[in-house]
This record gives structure tokens, sequence and C-alpha cells, in this order.
């Protein structure tokens, strides 16, 4: 009676249910995912902690499903049904981190990504204060159908990688830093005021929404291009 | 001397430099858009007071460029080369606001999007207060490639859009209400918190920028759409 | 001589004293329980944590009462007098959660209205990226003497629910989320700043409050229709 | 096409949707009460100018309907239909101000009451810094259905209030102060963190809120002491 | 090195310094206690830890010491030159709390003035949610020096106080609350917006800056009283 | 009735009620003022800007009450009873700016000295980008019986006046400065962290309460020195 | 009385006081400059507006000192001692700003530094959604002794420049942008948070700093040049 | 592949680049430090805690490399490579810190100037409550090249340091304090809105970064005196 599921959401918004997993005991994540499941659901979680996934990888080897994993540096929890099909995949999306302490956080937004069926690739480590690494790299993400840029401290990168591209570049602003970083609010509106036309923006740490977004877009224009007018 | 055009950026970014009007003298933009007219750029200027059009008005006249025209809701300013070719027409946005009183930062995303050449439907006045209205207009917004969602107060809209599409939903926080809005930090809080995965979020009362994130994506969609593969 | 009671409290305001339990030792709210139930009256402390229900259950033990309970999800401690009669029960308040992580909120605001003999019935997980979920309960909140509203992230919940009734929603802004939810701020501000004119706001994480004001207003209500004019 | 009325709001709300006016240009706030006024609702926009009453007092002047009103104290104007019924009154709401500064607020709420067809009582300027005041009036208040407490500065009054009766008080924070008032922040703040159990809060100078909300609650309460079960 | 004492204070400022003992380690601290012992000053320091607490006490048994003396409740430490005479008692001081969750600032406060030879009073628990609990114990505090008054939340008490008695009323917010009290900002801001004329603030839970300054007037009213002009 | 004069504020305060000028139309105080009069109070208005001053002028000017006076760098209004005896002058307190540009504010804090009948010695300019300008004053403050201290930018002032007397320096923050001075934050901030123990706040800008706490604690130690024990 | 020169400035800092205009009246102004004059001070004021501007010329010109000059794009007045030699230049600072709407702040820099007989060069409009813009210009400020980079909305500049040079960067974030820029906020915790090791902020706006701080290093660096060790 | 080291960085910007040890796991860390040891660079990395220190420690002891060094106090590693020659030392700096409690933050300024070959002074504790203190010491600092200032609380510091010398100022805001200090917030404004000209900012506990610029400075001065024009 606690939980109201969206069973519906795939039809109408082309991607199924994920489970915010902060706040949410690992019995009740464990009695969603088994509704989904039954329901034929791919089964995303994030934000889960060691703890849960302990708890989760064993609920699901009680129920011998394989196919359950958790990612610990995403944070993230998958299971699918026993009998999906594999996963086709589509569109074109890069990954860009600032710095290595914004692993964690793009990781989420890759697994995501995973999970839509996008293809993915990522460029870790290019942040400004060494200005030759970026474009050094400009052939590796030129032609993406979107850009998740993933940055904490004074987050000038999207607006950088903006510059360079005609595709929409979401940031993804991080907790990385200290001080005056107020736990992301620096990057946040670092991004918010980005000079690029082209970069819009989610929330702290956000890397499932900024990973759900880009996906969306390259998803969209895969169809596009199998079903052309 | 002041000024360093990006005359690349449309090879670059698919569209030409925007001028951002504020804090820039009539004669500054001027002498812009002359270099822009010059080397065959549509010219596009936001922020623009009525005095400041007025001085352009004149500039233009005088140049017998009868293209110069004003937006005073937008505050936005266009002018086009003497010989351009007329706009052909691509993708689908829906531009939806929650009051009438956020239409001035809705008609800046509007004017952009028309100066993209993109395709525009707007649906106005359709908040939460009254909360059959948005319902009842389904089938106006669900197979937009993208949607701008203008909000201000507490800026619930972009959530529930969200929630019935498959697409893009890009939140523009408006400033409108009082008190503790701060000038629209609850809406653009708001938004960025939204629960819907697919809602991005830009600065407030950047119609601009939800505008022209919204037009790149119906743009590429329209090319997928002509260049299958 | 650290305590000043108000026993006048129920005759003043209808309702007895409730004790806020952060930063008292349990000895003292030990010692303010007995003084308490001394003078006949029913319980309640809030904000309680495992550790100090157990040193309270103990107490009450030692005292031979049997009505000591702890209530772990809402964090209550309740004890009633040896001899009180059975509370009997009036008015209906709706407590309604966006999500299934704001239930601890939720049921402090179901436990302080439950120890003020007010019929409660809950309706959880109804948030808005799922917009059907609401409308497909309306008959069970339509028509409640009061509504809890409780919900994190962006709080669009109390906006909407206001708009399908007649009576007062009292917004329970909770904590949920990350990032640029800044530990609530952002759900309070968005239910400040409501649309809709039937909406009042409490404390971040306040149940407490919410269920208490809906309580009065129901208990108000049921009392007039017992002695009409 | 900018305005999408909601008429049914009576029927779901009890009471026709109120204009805000700020933002919207005199003619759109006409033609919007020309529609309500064809469906037979009583009329109210709140936060308008002197300017735009000039403008709507020519417009209803032009339709020969002598009800048209302004009142620059509170910022509202009404207007009936012209063979609307007298209003009949009923329930019991006091509105109280800590000082003479906050009147335009209080008077916001009064004539939102007003509207509504509730008895309102005012009582002026008994904030704390004499504190003999308040008590000293205490019978004109304690037997209100609700309490509107219109307060700026340290905003002390509600939570003093609110120790002396067993009804809601609803907390209308204002700007009035300085300096480290930040327009109200800190009225709101202390308001949201009263020790009364019964006080809750509305936006910054939300007159209007303040006293709708309390006239809902004495509306409820007249209809069950006329309709007792 | 690390260490420059300020052994002149006393003479300039009439009483000696007091240690911050945040940050430092026990080790630091003792060695600043032994160079002021060795110019005879009665010690203090604040913000002492228990386990601060267990190496000092060592400490000083070491060296004989018997008046090392720690205040768990209030976090501080003292110790006085081996043969310090008795301290002569002076003035009078009331410290007043809202709550009793206000106790542990407040006891700070209370031991300060206890260094500094003052003669304190102190009235717990008589904030405003009970109104009448604060005029019934005026002759406990009408005829102070100064009065420190320690209160959370809201905050309201200093007001109060400030309006009955005609000597300066020193606020300390403290920290005791919860969501939009967001660490003793909403008690600092209502105390600095007080509309009572003799409130004076110092920093969140600053128990010892609040019992320093009422200290010092009682200390220069007891002088005055003893050196008639 | 607007208005609930407090005219017991002399008895229990030490001085009467001082009229907050700000939001209140000058009608309103030259009415409040002939009460106070008729009540042979003197009375002192803040916050008058030049037109207020002009009508109440106008005002005392009809009434032929020739004390009535406008200081327009304070912003002050001051006018007594017809037949006043003159003011016994006592104590001393010492006004201390930082720069000239505070000069508003601390004109406000000695115009309330001055109608409290204190002696006021003002020392300008002072501030600590010229460290050898305070020093070479010391002995124009030093036997003050309170300070107040005054400004803006980074506030430094008040701390190291503080190092230098034995009695209470009360800190007046201004919003003089810019960009990250945000109206007196920064001021405000710096003094309630102030490191010497002996410096006390209030609001940014209330020149009116730092005088007012000075002159208090000045009066009673006048009455302490003329009344021995 | 008003105003205590500091004359010895230049002894002890290098460069004499420079006036800061805002709250000051033109007649003070006046006042200190002749005072500076008399003492052989060449003078600046800065933030003069120009009303102020106007008073102080025709203050100069009844002087007869032709030397008197203002600089309306920067806002700040100058003038020297009737016979004061010409200025020997020294140094190389370089002024970098992102936008042209940054200009007016870039220039209080420039006439600082040209106050400071420092030899500047500017580069305008290099901001980085026009990534190719600042490498391009490399040659023209790699060598210098420090970079004044004036930038608003994100402000990733800086950063940038910062990562090809080996002199300090002085970073002045400007308040140009809107929305949730707040004022220059968003520039500020950009300059803050630098990845670049090399990059100091300066306060919103201050291009008086920012200039005065790249200034004093290139003046000592001239000196050490011309004085080997 | 997720680390993209900048090994042009000291031909650029004369010195190599130095590890943000936040967030990066040990391993990570050390297979930079291997990589640019291999380089021949002297590393540093900052923010180490003891346990990311000891898996360093046991790191080099397996590649019997003596030089790897912790400093516990200031939370930096160190390691060169084998065969590196000694430090050639060079130019002045002084640190000076406000309170003992800022000590850890100066020592990672410090040690960041000793890994840069600078001459480091430092003074402690000669904060503003003993005013006596800093201008006792003025021989120590007054011919500096550039002097770092470490102060929390209120950090009036710097701006009474910046008005004794003719060098840049490098303010480095602490979290030192409690309440008010908002975790650094209040040094920082502090010291952005310093009176004295020559005083720049670095983010909060931004140890690394002061020492940084300081040592940026004094190396150009050394080679400014060893390469005269
Ligand atoms: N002064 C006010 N403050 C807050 N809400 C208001 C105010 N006046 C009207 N409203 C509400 O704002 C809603 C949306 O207004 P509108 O922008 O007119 O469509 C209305 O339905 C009213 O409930
Ligand atoms: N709890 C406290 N809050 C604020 N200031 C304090 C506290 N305890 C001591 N102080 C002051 O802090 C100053 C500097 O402390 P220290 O860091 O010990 O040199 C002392 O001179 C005291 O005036
Ligand atoms: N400039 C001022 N700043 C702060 N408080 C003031 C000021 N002027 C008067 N007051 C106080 O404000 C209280 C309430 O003012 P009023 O709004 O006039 O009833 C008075 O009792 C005074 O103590
Ligand atoms: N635009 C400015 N921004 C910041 N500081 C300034 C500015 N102009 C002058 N100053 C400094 O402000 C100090 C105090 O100024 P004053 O208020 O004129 O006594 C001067 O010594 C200058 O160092
Ligand atoms: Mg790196
Ligand atoms: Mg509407
Ligand atoms: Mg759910
Ligand atoms: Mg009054
Ligand atoms: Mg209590
Ligand atoms: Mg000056
Ligand atoms: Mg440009
Ligand atoms: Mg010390």
């Amino acid at each position: 009676p606690d939980v109201t599921l969206d069973l519906d959401r795939a039809r109408r918004c082309g991607f199924p249910e994920v489970i915010f997993g902060e706040g949410k005991p690992a019995a009740t994540i464990a009695t969603i995912f088994d509704r989904l499941l039954a329901a034929q659901v791919r089964c995303l979680a994030t934000r889960i902690s060691e703890e849960k996934a302990d708890l989760l990888r064993a609920h699901f080897a009680s129920r011998k499903n394989p196919t359950a994993r958790y990612n610990s540096l995403a944070s993230t929890f998958r299971v699918d049904p026993h009998d999906a099909p594999p996963l086709e995949r589509k569109g074109r999306v890069t990954v860009i981190t600032a710095g290595t302490s914004d692993l964690a956080v793009a990781d989420e937004a890759r697994e995501t990504l995973d999970w839509m069926g996008i293809n993915v690739h990522t460029i870790n480590d290019v942040g400004v204060a060494g200005p030759h690494r970026l474009p050094a790299r400009l052939p590796e993400f030129v032609g993406s159908d979107a850009i998740v840029c993933v940055a904490g401290m004074e987050a000038a990168l999207p607006s950088i990688v903006g510059g360079y591209v005609d595709c929409p570049v979401i940031g993804v602003p991080t907790s990385v830093g200290y001080g005056a970083n107020f736990g992301g609010i620096a990057a946040l509106l670092s991004m918010l005021n980005s000079c690029a036309a082209n970069v819009t923006v989610v929330n702290i740490n956000a890397g499932f929404k900024g990973g759900y977004l880009a996906g969306m877009i390259a998803s969209k224009l895969h169809d596009a291009r199998q079903r052309p007018q």
C-alpha cells in the first residue's frame, strides 16, 4: 500500500520508471523490482549503498535471477527479467569529465545510458587547467547525438565543449571541490550561466538525469534515422 | 577593437552567434549587426529595450534594410541580409506557459525558434491550479520533438508535462511571483529537483536558451528524418 | 527547575503540550511525562531516537504503565495515564505523500492525528511523475476536512491536490532529494509559492505541525457539526 | 488565446478564480473579468497598481457596471455581475497586525475575506515591544474561527497569539523592516519555526493567501454549524 | 612559537584572555594554561570536548592543581592558580532560556559569568508558546543589570523580555530546532530584527559572548556603585 | 484605530517609544506625535524622508511648536512638548566610524544618544587601511561607558576597538560597499564572528539601536555613580 | 573633522590612498583632493557618477587645475598636482575581458593601472563560447607580469587563461548576466573554485582592486629588474 | 584511461601539476605519481587523509623511493624522483595566522611554498583581539615579496597587514569558528570586502592556492633580480 507503481510509464515516456534508492529500505526496493520484473520491465535503481546492494543481491540469488548486478562506483543496481532478449544498441552519446574525482557521477550517467541501450563513449580528466587536453580529443566527441558534461569546482568545461559542437550539452554539476564550492552550488551556477547557447543543466550530482536526457535525444535521433519521412 | 566576433559559429554549432543586448550600447550592437550581415548572417539580439530598438530601427532605416523588426513583448530585435532567401520550416516544438504573466519569457523562446526556422506551437495559461487544463490539451503537445515549459511561482508544470511525453522538456523558470519566489529561485530549484526524468533546466527568464536547445533538438531530428541511415 | 510546564495548554488551545524530544536527555523527558501523566494528560513526544525510546520504555515498564509505545518510523513516543478512557474518534483528515521516501515524515503527521483522536486516511506515492495516479484516487480525499500533503524534491503535489478540493491543504516539505534540494529548501519554496490559493505551509519535515493543524481544523468542524447554531 | 480560464473552480474549490494582477496588462485583466462576469462570477484581482486601476475603472464605467471599486491600500480591484444579490455574511475571522506598517498586507487579507463573505474583525499595532497590548484585547480574538496574523521584522506575534487560542493561526510574514530582515525572510523563517503548534505560514506579503485560507476554514465551520450531522 | 599570548588583556579589557578550545590540541591548551597560571591568571577555556577534558584533567592532576574542573553541559574547562584568593561576587545578571533544549548554551553563559565573579540567576523554559510563563516571573528579572536571553527556533523571547525591562538584553540565538531553522539562522535573524530597542545580538550558540558582555556591564555598574562621583 | 500606543514604555524601559518612520504616512506620524506630546513625551522618529519631514514641519508650524527639527543626514525628526525643561546631560559614549561613507548611520546613533540626554563624542574615518589612525586617538575613547562602532565593507574596526577597551562595543554594520558586501551582510557576519569578546551586534544600518543600547548602558552607569550603594 | 586622511600611505604601501567615491558628497571629495594635492599626491577617485564629476570639474576649473579629468566608462576621476612631472611607465599588465559587456569594469582596472604608471595592454571579448579566440591571441598576453581577467556570467575565462601562463591571474567577477548570476555571485564562485592554481579573486565589479594588485606586482618586478641583487 | 596528465604544465606555468587528493583512491594517486616521477617531476598531493598516506607510503617503500613523506598537519604528501638534485631556495614569503586554530591551513601553504623552493617565514596567532601583537612583529614581514594571511572568524587580519606593506597580501579564509561563520563564508566575505587595496582572496581553506600564488610572485621577483634588464 506504500507504493503506487507507474507501470504505464514506458508507453507514455519511452522508458520505464527508474527507482530512486535513497530513503527506501532494501525490502521495499526488492518488492518494487519483483513487481516490475513480473511486468517484463528491465530494472534500474540509483543511489544504492553497498549495504542495500548486499541485501538485493541475496534477494535475487534466492529468486535464481542471475542478471542482478551492482555497480559500486555508480551506486546503481540492475536486474532484468529472466528471459529478456539482448538489448539492441543505438545512438551515440559522449560522457566527458573535468577531473578524475568526477568519475562516480559520470558512471551513473554511463550506466543509465547503458540501461537505455545507447552507445556511450567516455573522455575523462580533460578540465580546463590543461587547456590543450580537450581540443586534442575533438574527433572523439564532435559527431555526438548529445554530450553529458560532468564537472565540479568552477565547471568551466561545458561552456567550452558547447563552443565546439552542434548538439545539446547536458551539464551535470558535481559537489567535487571544497570551501566556496558549497557542495556543488558553484558548479551549478556556473553551468546555468553558461555563455554557450546549447548548454542545459540538471541537478547537482544528477548523473542519472544527465544520462537519461542524452539517451532520450539519442534514442529519438536513432528512430528518426530508421524511419525517414 | 572592443568586439571579437565568432563568425565560424554556424559551421561549428549549427547556428550563428546571437547577441546579448544587455550592457551594450545600441551603437555597438549596430556595428556587430553590420559585420554579421556582411557575412550573410541572419541576426538576432535579445534583451533589447524600447530605447535601443528605436536607435537600431533608425540605423537600419538609414541603411535601407526593411527586414529590421523589434518584438517588444519578447524584447528581441532581428534583421536579415537584404537578399536572404525565405527560411524553410522544420521540426516541431511546443512552448507551454503556466500563466499569462509568463508570456514575455515564452515569447523570447518562440522568437528564437522562429529565427532558427523551427515550427512552433504555443499553449498558454495551463498551470496546475486548474488541473484539468493541461490534460485537455494533450493532443496538441504529445508528439513534439521537444517542449519548452515556462513557469514561475512554484513551477510545478514541467514535472507534470514531463510525465506525459517521451521528449525532452526544457524548463525555463521565470521570476513571476513575489516574496519567497526570490526572483525566480523557487521556480529554478523546483525544476532542478523535478521527479520527472526528462526535465532539464536553463537560467531564470532564459527564454532564449530554452528555445535554442529545443530548436537544436528539433533541427537534428528533422535532418535525421531527411537523411536516414 | 529546568522545566516550566504549561499545564493550562489544553484549556487554552484545545490540546495539551507535546514534547520536542531533540536536545533533551531521556531522563528529562521521563520527568516531564511523569508530571503530565499525574495531571491526567495523554503524552506525545516527537523526534525520539531509538536510544531514548529504549530508556523511556524501561522507565515506564518500571512504573508498570503498559501504554508506553514507540513508533520507530515516525520517531514518536506515546504514553497515556493508566486509566485513560478510550479516545472517541472524530473528523476526517487525509495524509497524501508524493513518494515512498516521504513516509517517515507522513507517519509523524498520522501519529499526531491519532493522538488527537482524528480519523486519518493515507494515500501514498502519488507524485506527479505519474500524473494519472492522483486523479485516480480523487474519491478517497475529496471530502476531507483538511489534507496534509507531504512531498520532497520539487514538491509539486500540494498545488495539484489544492486544485481539486475545497478544504485547506497543509504542505509539509521534506528533505527528500539531493543536490539543489538543499535539505528541503526547494520543496519549502515550492509550497510557499503555490499558485493554489488553499495551500499553506509548515517547517521542513514538520510532520507534527502538519498533522496538528489539520487535526485542529477537523476537530473544530466535528464540534460544529455536533453543536449546530 | 493567451488565457485559459478555470470556470469550474468554484464548484471544485468553493470559491472562483482570483486574478493575480502583476505582469498582466490592464486590457488582459479587463478581458478576463468580462468573461468571468458573463459566467456570473464576482471578480477579485490582487496586486493592481493605481495605473491599472484607472484603466479598469474606465473600462467598467464604459460598460455601465457601477460595482467596480479599487482599494488603493490593499491594491485590490473588485467588480460584481450587475445583478448579483447581496452577499450573506458568515463565520468569524480576526486579522491582527504587529505594527501600523503592516496595514497594506493586512488589508489585502481583509478585502479577500470580505469578497468571500466572511465577517472580519481587525486588531492593529499590538506587537510584542509593548507586551501588554495583546493580552488586553484577548476577548476580541479568542473565539475566532481562524486568525490571520500579519507581522514583519522578527514576527514574534503569531507564536504568542497561537499560545492563547484553539484555532489555526495563519502567519503572513511582511517585508516591513530593513537590513537583515532581507525583504521578509527573517519574518518568514521566524513563523516557520514557531514553537506554537497551531501556526502555519504563507508567502511573504501574501495577504491574499492568508485571508483565503482563514476564509475557507470559517466558511466550512459556518456550513457545519448550519448542517449538523 | 605557534602561540602568541595576550597577557596584557586584563589590564586593557578588564578580564584576561579566554581560550577558544575548538581546533586546538589538548597539549596546546595545557601549555597556554600553564603560561597563564604562571602569570597568576584564572583560566577559562570554552568548547572543550569530553576527550580533551580528560587529557587536561590528567595534566593538572600531574601538576597537583586541584582547582581544575570540567563542566560537560557547558563544555567549559577552568583552572585557577594554586593560591588564588576566593572571588568576590558582584552585580546581578539573569540568564533566561526559551526551552530546556537551550540549556547547554545558557550554561556556557552562566559559567562565563561565574568565572567573571558575577552573581547569576537563571530562569528556564519560559518560551512564548506558554505566554503566561514569563510575566509570572517578572519579579525575578526586572531589576537585572543585564539579561542574557537564550533561544532557538523563532527566538521570540528576547523581544518580549526587552519590552519589560530597562536594561540591555543580550540575545544568544541557538541552533535548537530543525528544517528551516537553518542551524540557528532563523533565531539569529529574528533577534537582529527585534522591535524592542534594547535587544542586541551575539553569534549563534555564543553563550560565552552573551555571558561576557552581560558580565562586563554588571561589573562596570558594580564599580560605579562602589565609587560614586 | 490603526495605532495602539505604548504610553507606559518610559516607566518600564527607561525611555519612551521611538517611532519607526518607514511605511507610515506623514499624517499617521503626526497623529502619533500629537498624542505623545499630549502625554508630555519628547518625540523621536527615525527613517524619515525629506518629503515626510516637510509635511511634519508644516504640521508643527501650524501647531506653533518651534521645537520640531529634521536631521537630513540622520533622517531623524524630533519634537518636544512646548514647555519641556532642558535635558540634563549624563554618561559618556563614543561613536567611531570606519569611513566617511558610514556617517549617515553614525549620525542616527548620535541623534538617538542626544535625544536620550547622553554626552557623545565622535571619531570619524579611522578604518584599518590606515592602521595608525585608531591608536593615535586612543585617549579620546578609552574611558567610554560604551562605544558604538559603525563600519561597512569588511567591518574589521569593532574587533580592533574591542581589543583596546574594557567597555561594551556595539557594532553597527552598514551597507557601505558593493558586490560581495551583499548590502551589509559581509559587515554583519564579520561583527558577529568578532574574536573580541566585548563586541555585540545590531541590525545592518541600525544606528538607532546601536545608539539606544549604548545610551541605556551610559544612563545606568550615570545613575549608579549618583546613587552609590 | 569627518575625514582622517592617511598621508603616509605611499611610504608604507608604495601608492597613495585612492578615494572610494560612493556615499561621499562631491564637496567632501573635493576637500580630500585639495588636501592630497597640497601634499603633492596624484589623485584618483573611483565610483564617481556623472553628477559628481560635473561638480568636481567645476571645482578644479575654479582652482585653475587643468589636469582634472573624468572617465565616464570607468566612472573614475583623476587630478594631478599642477606641476607634477610626467609619469615614467613601467612593467607590463594585460587586461582581458570575456565580453563587451564587461568593459566598464575592465576600464576601471585599466585606469587604475594608468594612474600607477604601469604599461597596460587590453584584449576584449574573447570568452569561451568562441573557444578559438583566446589561443589566437596568446602572443599578446603570454609574457605579462600579471593578468587582470574580467568576466561575468559563468566566468570560465580566468581558469583557461591561467592554464596558459606563469604569472598571477587576478580574476574580477562582474555582475554581467541575469537570473541565476545573482548579481555576480555565479562569476565570483566560479573564480574562487578555479582549478587553475594561479587564479586569485577580488570583489565583484572591483576593477580598481584587480588593477591595483596587478600594478603592484608589475611595479615590484620592474624595480627588481632595475635593482638586481 | 581515467587520467589525462598535463605533463607540459611546468613549461607553460612555471610549476608542474599538483594533485588534488580528495575523491581519488590511493591507487589512482600512486599511478599518477609514478607517471610524474618517470617524467622527472617533484610530486605534491594535497588533501590526503592518514589512510591514503599509509597506502602511499607502502607503495613508495615497495618502490624503494625514500623521499616519500606525509605532513599530517597540512594533509600533504610529497615524493621526489630518486635522483632529484637539492632545491635551490629563492624569494621571501611570510605566512601569518590569526589564531592557532588556523595552523593546518597555514601549513598547507607553507608546504606548497617549500615544494616550490621558496624561503618561508611564519608568524602565528597575531589576530586583532590583541592589537599590539601584529605591529610588534612588523620587522619580520615588512620586506616580504608576498604575504599569505590565514584567518577565520571575522578575518580582520589581512586588512590590517595590508595597511603596513607594499606587497600583495593573499587572504586565505578558514572555516575556523562556529555559528554565523557559516563554514568560512564570514571570513571569505570579509576578505573580499577588504578596504586595503592590496588584499586578494582565494577559496576557503585553500592554503595550497594561497601558497602557490605567493610563491609564483616570489619566484618571478627572484628571477627578475637575477636577470636585470
Ligand atoms: N496575491 C496573490 N498571491 C498569490 N496567489 C494569487 C494572488 N492572487 C491570485 N492568486 C492565485 O494565482 C492563481 C494563478 O493566477 P493567474 O496568473 O491569474 O492565472 C490564481 O488561481 C489564484 O489562486
Ligand atoms: N566560545 C567562544 N566564542 C567566541 N569567542 C571566544 C570563545 N572562547 C574564546 N573566545 C575568544 O576568542 C579569542 C581568540 O581565541 P584564541 O583562538 O584562543 O586565540 C579569545 O581572545 C577570546 O576572546
Ligand atoms: N530605526 C529603527 N530601527 C529599529 N527599530 C526602531 C527604529 N525606530 C524605532 N524602532 C523601534 O520600533 C518599534 C516599533 O515601531 P512602530 O512600528 O513605530 O510601532 C518601536 O517601539 C521602537 O523601539
Ligand atoms: N573601487 C574601490 N573598490 C574597493 N576599494 C576601494 C575602491 N576605491 C578605493 N578603495 C579603497 O578603499 C579605501 C578606503 O576608502 P575611503 O572610504 O575613501 O576611506 C581606500 O584606501 C582604498 O584602498
Ligand atoms: Mg586531472
Ligand atoms: Mg491564469
Ligand atoms: Mg514512487
Ligand atoms: Mg506601533
Ligand atoms: Mg518546555
Ligand atoms: Mg577614508
Ligand atoms: Mg562577444
Ligand atoms: Mg590566540
